[in-house]
C-alpha cells in the first residue's frame, strides 16, 4: 500500500476476488459515486483479467459502500478525507463521512489486491486512514508546453490512486499562454502557438478531477514570466523593445484594469476557492533599467523593483480578493507586508515555509519535490514540509499552517510523451510523505511499495512503464533492441539543470534521445548499488555474489552486441564511449569481486587508475550518466591494498 | 511496407523528416481532410519523436497533398481509391481523385518511416497504388460479447493502417443483443447484460470509420443465433419452452412484421448500402420437431428446414431490398432461387464463392480468415478469393463478382483486452492479400514487412504487443517474470477448435491464463523452425548455429528459475510441466545440435525415444502448445543414427 494508512490491524486470511464479486452503494447517493464505482470496477477488471465490469454491479453484494452523507459543491481544502475499510474473508465495508474518504478507500483497496495460489485476493485487514497534510499536489506546467488532456487526465488518474488531492495547473509562462480568454481572446489567437485549451475543456477537466477528489488551483504567473502574453498585448509589457520583455509594467494603470478583467473571468471559470498568481524569479534589471520605470519609482519613493514587486503583488491580491479567492503565490510575494491570508509556495526551502507560519501565513512545500530534476524516489521522500530545523520550534498553531506539498512537473524539457515517467512512479513516494504520518520513513519498504504501486498504475493508463521500451524502439529502428535495453537499463539523466547545460533545448527540441526515454531513476542500478554496498561492507549474501557476477557479465559482453549498432541511427551514434564505458566499468567490477572472493591483494596503482577511471565515466556523457559506476567504485574501494 | 502496392519506382536517396516539415493541402478541401491530417502528424510525431502534430501546419510546405474532388456522401462498394505518391529528397506529392485515395497515401508513407544515420526518413520512391480487391473487411463479433468502444476505435486506427475499408459489425448472437433498439427497447432492456451500443454511439463510429475510410455494415445474424431477441420478445421463438429456443419462428406473420420493423429503424441508422442478415449455421431440428412448424410444412409442402429457412430468407431479402438496401448473407442464403443481387460472405471455403460468382452472385470470403482459430499468417496469407481451382475457369465477369474477403474476429473466447492480439498483427497479411497483386506471395517478405507493420501500429495505440507482458505480469505478480516470459515466448494456444475443448468457456470467464496470453503465433518459435530447418538441411550460416545453441541453452536452464515461482499463483500452477517439457525439449535439441555438429552417429533406440518425447511434448499442455518441439524434431530426424 501507498501511501501507508494511518491505522490498519491485519488479521489471518483473505478476502477473494472472482466472478461473484458484487458491489453496492448504501447512504448517501449521487452519479459521482456510480461512476467511481465502475472506475474501480474497470481498474478491478484490469488487475485480475475478471470481466467485472459486467458482472459486479448486478451480483448479489459482498462488498458494501456506505457514503454518510455529501461532500460540498465545490471540494474544500480540509474537508474531511478519512474513510474506514473493513476487509474480512467474507465481504468487505467501505464507510466515509462523504464521497471523497469513500474515493480514497476504494484505491486502497485496489492497491492490496495481488495474485495469491489461490485466487487474486486482498489480505483481512481494517484500516483507519486520514490525510496528515490537507494540501497534497502535483503542479503540470502548461506554459512552458501546451500539454494535451489525455495526457492531464491519465496523471489525474495516478493522482487518484495515490490520493493526491490538488492538480496546480499553470497556464502561462514566456513561452506560451494555453487557455481561452473570452475577454481578451487575443491571448490565445497570438500567444498560445495554435494549442490552448478552451474554457469548455478546462470545465471538463475540473469536473474530471472533481469526480476524483481532486480540486483544481489555476495559476497564471504574473508580473514576469509574461513574455507571451505581449504578443497579444504588447502595452502590458514593460521592455523598451516589444518582443524582449518579460516582465508586466507594474506602473501603468492599464495594467491592473487588464489583470482585473482577466482575473474576473479566470476566477469565475475555476470554482477552487484558491488562485495562484505565480510571482516568482522576477529579474529586476528589467525595470531598474527603464527610464519610465525609474521615474514612477522616484516618485514614489520605490527603492528597488523587489518593493515594486511588492506593490504590484498588493494590487493583484486586491484583484484576487474580490473575486472572493485567496490569493496563492511563489516564495517572492511573501514580504513583510504581505496579507496573512496570502498562502505561500515554497520553491526556496521549508525554512521559507516556517517562517512564513511563523509570520502567520499558510504554505505549501514544492522545494524537494521538483520532479523535474531527477532526484531518487528516496531524495524526495527523505522532504518533508515540516522537516527544517527551525519547524521544530513552531506552535501547534503555527505548524497547521503548513498545509503539505506539490510534486511540481516542469515541462521545459519534457514532452507529452514522457512526462508520465519523470512524473510517476516517484511522485508516489512524494504523495505517501504528504498523506502518511511523519515517522513513515522506512526508505527499503517504500521501494519495495512503490514497485507494486508502478505496476499498478499501468492499470489506470498511466505510461511510464511503456515508454522507455517504445523510445529505444524507436531510437534503434528495431523492434527488439535487446543490447540497447541492457545500456538504457543502468543509464539515467544528469540530475538538476545539468542537462540543460549539456544540452540544448528549444521549443521544438524532439525529445527522443536517450536523456529522454529512461527514467529518472534506474531500478537496476540502485538494486545494484545496495547489493554492493552490502558486499563492501561484508554482509552480502551468496544471491548477492550471485547477482552482481550475472549483471556486471552482461554489461562487460554488451558492448560487443550493442556497438555495430548504434552508427544505424542518428539517435544512437553519440553512445559509442558509453557503452564502451559500461562494458570497462563492468570489466573493473568484475576484477574487484574476483579480488574481493579471494580476498586477493590489489596494487595501489592498479586500484588508483581504476577509481579514476571510474570517476570520469561516472561523469554524464551523451547527456547520461552511467549509473554503476560509483557502485563499481564501492567495490574497488573495498578491495584491500599494498 | 504493407500491403506491397500495386507499382513504385525507388530512386537513390531519402527524404529527411525534421521539425522543419510542413503539409499543405490543395484541392478539394473538407474537414475530413484536415483531420486526416492531424491524425498523420499524431502518428508521425509518435514514429519520430519530433512534436509535428504543433508545427508541421505552419511551416512553409514540403509535403504536398491534392485532392481533386469529393468521394461520395456514403462511401461506396468499388469507389475510386487509388493514389500517387511521390517522394523525393526535396518534398513530397501525395494526389488523389478523392479523400479515400489521399487516407491511403498518408497511410503509406507512415509505413515508410524509419531511422536512418541521418535523421528519420522515406526513400525516395514513386508509387501508384490501388487495390485488388474493393472489399476488404474486418468482422468484429459485438454479438456473442459487448466489445466495448475504445477496443472498436483502435481497431479502426488499424484497419485504415493497413488500408481495410470495410468493417462488418455484428451486433447479435444467441448470447447477446447489443445494440440500441428505440423502436423495440425491450431487445436492450432484456437481451443486452446492461451492455450495449446507444445509436449515438453507433453514429459515432460511423463517422470514425468514414473519416478512416472504412464502411461499417452491420449484421443482425437471423434467423438463428437468436436466443438473445427472446428474452425481450419470446414470441419470436420457435422452441416449444421458452429460453431453449435459438431459432426464430419462421412461419408466423408476426415474426415477419416485427422484422419489418426492426429492419427498417437499422436500415435508416446505418447509411451503408449493404445489410447483412446473418443465416448461417441453423440447426433444424428445434423447426422439424414442433408439431405446429410441422403442421406449416406440411400444409405449405415444404421439404425440410433448409427449404424453410430458404422461404425466411426470401422474405427477409424483400424487407431488406424494401429498405433499399442490398442483403449479405453467409453460405446458406445461396439457394437456387436467392435473387442475384444478394451478397454471399462465405465461410465454406473459396469454392463456394467460385460457385456463387458463377451463378451470378458477388460473394467476399472469410474462409480461411478467421483469425480466432489461431492459425499462422502464412496460412492466412495464402489463401485467395480466387485461389480455388474451380475459380480458374471463371469468365473475367464472374471474377469480379469476386468482392474480396473480410477477417473475422469472433469474441467466443476473447476479451477486450486481448482482442488486439488476436487481430493483431496477422490481419496486415490478410489486408495485403486484398489489396496486392495475386503474385505477392513471398512468405519470407511477408514476415519480415509484417514485423514493421505490428511495431508501427502500436504508434496508432493499438495494444497487440503489451498485452502479452501486462499479462504474465498480472499471472505472475511479478513486475519483471523473466522466466515466466521465456516460457511464453515459445508457445501458442491450439489452433481451431480444439481451445474450446480443452478448457470450459462461459459467458464470464475470465480470460487471464497463458493460452489468453500469448499471441496466435510465437515469432521466436517460428524464426527457431527455420533455424532447425536449415541446420537439417545442411544450410545454416554460422549465426544459425550460435542462435540455436544460445536459446536451447537459454531454454533448458530456465525451468529451474520458473519451477520454484509457479505454485505462487493459481494462474500458473498448471504450468509446471510445460515449463519441464520446455526444459527437456531443450536439452534433446542441445544434444542433436552436438551430435550433428559433429557428425556423430545416434543410437536408432534414444533417437526414437526422443523423438516419441517430443512428439508427446508437442501436444497441448495447460491448454497451450509447445511451438519447439517440432522443430527440435527436425534437428533429431537429421542426425545420423545407427
Amino acid at each position: 500500500m501507498m501511501p501507508l494508512p494511518s491505522q490498519s490491524t491485519q488479521a489471518p486470511g483473505e478476502f477473494l476476488i472472482n466472478g461473484s464479486l458484487g458491489i453496492e452503494l448504501t447512504g448517501y447517493a449521487e452519479p459521482r459515486l456510480e461512476r467511481a464505482r465502475q472506475r474501480f470496477l474497470d481498474v478491478l477488471s484490469r488487475e485480475t483479467g475478471i470481466p467485472l465490469w459486467r458482472e459486479a454491479v448486478v451480483n448479489k453484494p459482498n462488498f458494501t459502500v456506505h457514503t454518510e452523507g455529501p461532500s460540498l459543491a465545490v471540494q474544500r481544502l480540509g474537508e474531511d478525507e478519512s474513510y474506514r475499510l473493513a476487509i474480512s474473508t467474507s465481504g468487505v465495508q467501505l464507510s466515509a463521512a462523504n464521497p471523497l474518504g469513500v474515493l480514497h478507500g476504494l484505491q486502497t483497496f485496489l492497491l492490496l489486491v495481488r495474485v495469491t495460489p489461490k485466487g487474486f485476493g486482498v489480505p483481512a485487514i481494517t484500516i483507519e486512514d486520514k490525510p496528515r497534510f490537507p494540501w497534497r499536489g502535483l503542479l503540470i506546467d502548461s506554459g512552458h508546453r501546451f500539454v494535451r488532456l489525455p495526457v492531464i487526465k491519465r496523471n489525474l488518474d495516478a493522482m487518484e490512486a495515490v490520493k493526491l488531492n490538488v492538480f496546480h495547473w499553470r497556464f502561462s509562462d514566456d513561452a506560451g499562454f494555453h487557455i481561452e480568454s473570452k475577454r481578451f481572446p487575443l491571448l490565445q489567437e497570438k500567444a498560445s502557438g495554435g494549442f490552448y485549451y478552451t474554457q469548455e475543456e478546462v470545465k471538463e477537466i475540473i469536473a474530471y478531477a472533481r469526480d476524483r477528489g481532486i480540486r483544481v488551483v489555476p495559476e497564471f504567473d504574473m508580473p514576469c514570466h509574461t513574455a507571451s502574453w505581449f504578443h497579444a498585448y504588447p502595452e502590458l509589457g514593460s521592455g523598451h523593445i516589444p518582443g524582449e520583455s518579460s516582465a508586466m509594467d507594474p506602473t501603468r494603470e492599464s495594467t491592473y484594469e487588464f489583470l482585473n478583467g482577466f482575473i474576473e473571468e479566470m476566477a469565475d471559470l475555476f470554482p477552487d476557492a484558491y488562485f495562484h498568481t505565480g510571482g516568482d524569479e522576477c529579474d529586476f534589471h528589467e525595470w531598474e533599467s527603464n527610464p519610465r520605470i525609474q521615474e514612477y519609482m522616484r516618485v514614489h519613493v520605490i527603492k528597488d523593483g523587489a518593493a515594486l514587486q511588492a506593490e504590484f503583488t498588493a494590487k493583484i491580491q486586491t484583484i484576487v480578493a474580490q473575486n472572493k479567492k485567496i490569493m496563492m503565490g511563489w516564495d517572492e510575494v511573501l514580504l513583510p507586508g504581505t496579507p496573512k491570508e496570502v498562502v505561500i509556495q515554497s520553491w526556496r526551502g521549508p525554512k521559507s515555509l516556517a517562517d512564513a507560519a511563523r509570520n502567520g501565513n499558510r504554505g505549501i512545500l514544492s522545494s524537494g519535490y521538483y520532479i523535474d530534476l531527477n532526484w531518487s524516489a528516496a531524495e524526495h521522500y527523505a522532504v518533508d514540509p515540516l522537516g527544517d530545523p527551525s519547524a521544530a520550534s513552531l506552535t501547534s498553531e503555527e505548524k497547521a499552517r503548513v498545509l503539505g506539498g506539490e510534486a511540481t512537473m516542469w515541462t521545459d524539457i519534457v514532452s507529452d510523451e514522457n512526462l508520465d515517467n519523470r512524473v510517476w512512479p516517484r511522485t508516489a513516494a512524494i504523495a505517501e510523505r504528504l498523506w502518511s504520518a511523519a515517522d513513515v520513513r522506512d526508505v527499503d519498504s517504500m521501494y519495495r511499495r512503490l514497485g507494486v504501486v508502478s505496476q499498478k498504475l499501468g492499470y489506470y493508463g498511466v505510461r511510464h512503464r511503456l515508454i522507455t521500451e517504445e523510445m529505444l524502439e524507436r531510437m534503434s529502428g528495431d523492434p527488439n533492441p535487446v543490447a540497447l535495453r541492457v545500456l538504457a537499463d543502468v543509464v539515467q539523466p544528469p540530475k538538476g539543470y545539468e542537462r540543460q547545460q549539456l544540452r540544448n533545448f528549444g521549443d521544438f527540441t524532439p525529445m527522443n534521445r536517450l536523456d529522454d526515454a529512461v527514467p529518472p531513476e534506474s531500478e537496476t542500478a540502485r538494486v545494484f548499488d545496495d547489493i554492493a554496498r552490502r558486499i563492501a561492507a561484508g554482509k552480502a549474501t551468496p544471491e548477492d555474489w550471485q547477482q552482481a557476477q550475472t549483471w556486471l557479465t552482461l554489461w562487460r559482453d554488451n558492448d560487443a552486441r550493442l556497438q555495430p549498432l548504434l552508427a544505424r541511427s542518428f539517435l544512437t551514434q553519440d553512445l559509442v564511449s558509453v557503452s564502451r564505458n559500461l562494458s570497462e566499468v563492468a570489466t573493473i567490477g568484475l576484477q574487484a569481486l574476483d579480488d574481493l572472493k579471494h580476498d586477493r591483494l590489489v596494487s595501489a596503482d592498479v586500484r588508483s587508475q581504476n577509481i579514476d577511471f571510474l570517476n570520469a565515466a561516472a561523469k554524464p556523457q551523451a547527456v547520461v550518466l552511467l549509473m554503476i559506476a560509483p557502485s563499481v567504485e564501492t567495490l574497488v574501494k573495498a578491495t584491500r591494498s599494498n
